[in-house]
């Protein structure tokens, strides 16, 4: 087998066989295959596609290159859950301690944030003492015996796609729904779960700007994962507008509080209900309504709450902050946003507001940033609301003078208030599964 | 300016701009680009084209990589020719020396052979003492001097295309008109000529197997000609069978002096005339009739072959062999091929004869391979004849038993012989200028 014949057969518009594509991943992975041909061949795929069986063998190849995590000796159906990136998205947090609350184990391994987003695992280091760099078997024993961990990556998952990933970021290849949608799916199948619920996120704030490519990812990465046989489903939702009304770490677990104890924005309590809702489907605890009406119980009932809590003692977490959560630290600046037009606020282009929010210090500029627990965003009003001169839109938390103003200066720039009240956006576009997609 | 835009903006079909493309071939050329990030680029272009401008932009930005040579020191319209390469192609020793007889000075540098394909300076080596590798002064002394030189490539031409070239190779990124193009013309350009005539070859024997792709293909390096201030024509010629009878390189030579005596094959001749005719005219040597007198006349009056004569004894050439042609060592063994089928010679796979030719020991098998100068095919029958079985139809000269016998099985395996009549084929498909494409 020759890599030169590989890239004239896709460049061709041919379909790799499961041997062509395991000599590709493997040859690159093991340095016997060089840069500048998976880089033609990347490109290549970026135009002629590929197959859904191309893309599963794409994505198994992937998942072998590196250690496949091995959840059977956790007793029930394991479920992972995957965001493609929001902005406020706190759901991870809230769903895994639902769902846990209701007997489904969660093992659950989360990213840091990237760019514009946030990462779960940034979310949760902001609770003073906490852990995230557990070892294996000590993960283990706490999701056997409370029933939930979030911990970071760890091991050597997915080696191949780290390297895939460094080439496509500098080669223009990464745009490509199969290269992204084995890119997700390897990882996912590599952390070992049985199941597979999946968030994409369309809109402005996203990675995947409109609905359509959004639609397109969910339905191959829904492919993929019952060609591999697990059990998956996707949710395509709204990230036009940021999710909840807390942007930045620490002020984003005031707010997984405030939704666990049924208490939180509209917004994000329902899209946790509809994740929730779907992960329990998942894990076989009865048809959908059922699952709804477990998922709504349980934050009715405190469940997933004191769930919550006992995730945080196990991990060490200081959980003064979870019971009375004025015992964070507050940031050393707090600025409030006043509106400067009377409207409708009609639209947020929300990348602009992550981008705000990492500039007040809550993300990575760059990838050797370290990141301010305490700084961010809390918006006080959202697309929809209509605002008069001087209304306060926003209230934000940085360190330094800078940091506020630049991060001001942006917020605002994302910000379109005009006469015109918008549409009211649904905050779910579309159920995927292998069998439909139903649009909302 | 960053390669990762210009890989982008390429991949979603913009055009480049000058400054684009110089900044990417000045940067491989020197290093600072990698290949993996080039290689991406290029088959993005093979994806989406190139249009006029930038292949132009493109060609000059490659001529520019290295040496330009200064012709200027040498009175007279300079005109080059180069041919996309062919089986039996020894159009260039035959046609320089006829315009170089009607007063055209032709300065001219040559290639070797490359896979099926024979190179002018392998031919040229077989005139025993001759020599191709000329210091530029004294090549330019005998252009000055008796109006013809023909030497092998030296100095740095061109090197962004030997490091491109070397990367399409491996990435199946060559099949794409303006990289072929812009390859071909950087390299006519940065030779010195005034003026540009190419041969581009269609058919079995061709690296381009069809006539809209040779079209294709001769266009656009026209255009690229004229965008450049090169005056430039392209005859789009047949390549489905071998050019005149003899294959290899001193039975090449052989009929070189028979069409030089005005004595040669039929085809070979009637195309040398057509070569050699646009080249007198790109030379303004009148209009395109009075050029083919000219051209006719330089044959027939023996000029053309006296002027051959002048520069193999400039270049130390033994000019016994070209005054008696039996005076070229012979070949060890000689072997007949017998028709073993009666009918007509329906069609010849010419890259077949051109393989066959190789494995006598005419070409080279591998870059390391040594020419075994004497060896070949001379045939004597060709495409339209009719032949009884046991009729000659072609023979064999080499070393050695072995490479007779895979040879005499290659070339056998070229020939299709049928009881129906092919139709006649053109020499000559289309005359190609800057404004208008003549179909023949």
């Amino acid at each position: 087998m020759r890599m030169y014949d590989i890239i004239a057969k896709k460049r061709d518009g041919k379909e790799l066989s499961k041997e062509e594509i395991e000599y590709f991943v493997d040859g690159y992975v093991k340095g016997n295959i060089p840069d500048y041909q998976v880089s033609s061949l990347l490109m290549a795929i970026y135009f002629k596609g590929m197959n859904p069986l191309e893309t599963s063998n794409l994505t198994m190849s992937m998942a072998k290159s590196g250690e496949i995590i091995d959840l059977s000796s956790i007793p029930g159906i394991k479920v992972d859950k995957h965001s493609t990136g929001g902005v406020g998205d706190k759901t991870t947090l809230i769903i895994s301690s639902m769902v846990a609350s209701c007997g489904v184990p969660v093992a659950k391994m989360s990213g840091r944030s990237l760019g514009h987003t946030g990462g779960t695992i940034d979310k949760i280091e902001s609770i003073p003492g906490i852990s995230t760099t557990i070892d294996r078997d000590k993960f283990f024993d706490i999701v056997k015996e409370i029933g939930i961990s979030i911990i970071g990556q760890s091991g050597n998952i997915v080696p191949a796609d780290k390297k895939l990933y460094a080439l496509r970021d500098v080669t223009a290849t990464v745009e490509s729904i199969p290269l992204i949608a084995s890119s997700i799916m390897s990882k996912k199948i590599a952390s070992g779960a049985d199941c597979i619920l999946l968030d994409v996120k369309a809109g402005s704030g996203a990675f995947m700007k409109n609905i359509d490519d959004a639609l397109e990812l969910a339905e191959c990465m829904v492919s993929i994962g019952e060609n591999v046989g697990r059990k998956t489903i996707a949710l395509v939702t709204n990230m036009d507008k940021p999710l909840g009304n807390a942007i930045g770490n620490s002020l984003e677990i005031v707010e997984v509080c405030n939704v666990l104890k049924n208490n939180g924005p509209e917004d994000l309590t329902g899209i946790c209900i509809d994740l929730a809702a779907n992960m329990l489907y998942l894990a076989n605890k009865g048809d959908l309504s059922v699952c709804y009406k477990l998922a709504k119980e349980s934050l009715e009932s405190g469940r997933a709450f004191s769930k919550f809590k006992e995730m945080i003692i196990a991990q060490g977490g200081d959980i003064s902050v979870i019971e009375n959560q004025n015992n964070f630290i507050k940031s050393n600046l707090r600025e409030e946003v006043l509106s400067n037009k009377e409207g409708y606020i009609y639209s947020m282009d929300t990348e602009k507001c992550g981008i705000a929010s990492m500039m007040l210090g809550a993300g990575r500029e760059t990838k050797e940033s370290t990141i301010d627990y305490n700084a961010g965003i809390v918006l006080n009003r959202k697309v929809g609301d209509y605002v008069k001169v001087g209304d306060k839109i926003a209230t934000l938390y940085a360190s330094t003078t800078d940091k506020i103003s630049r991060g001001k200066d942006m917020l605002l720039d994302s910000i379109n208030i005009s006469k015109e009240k918008p549409n009211n956006m649904p905050i779910i576009y579309a159920r995927v599964t292998n069998s439909c997609t139903e649009k909302y």
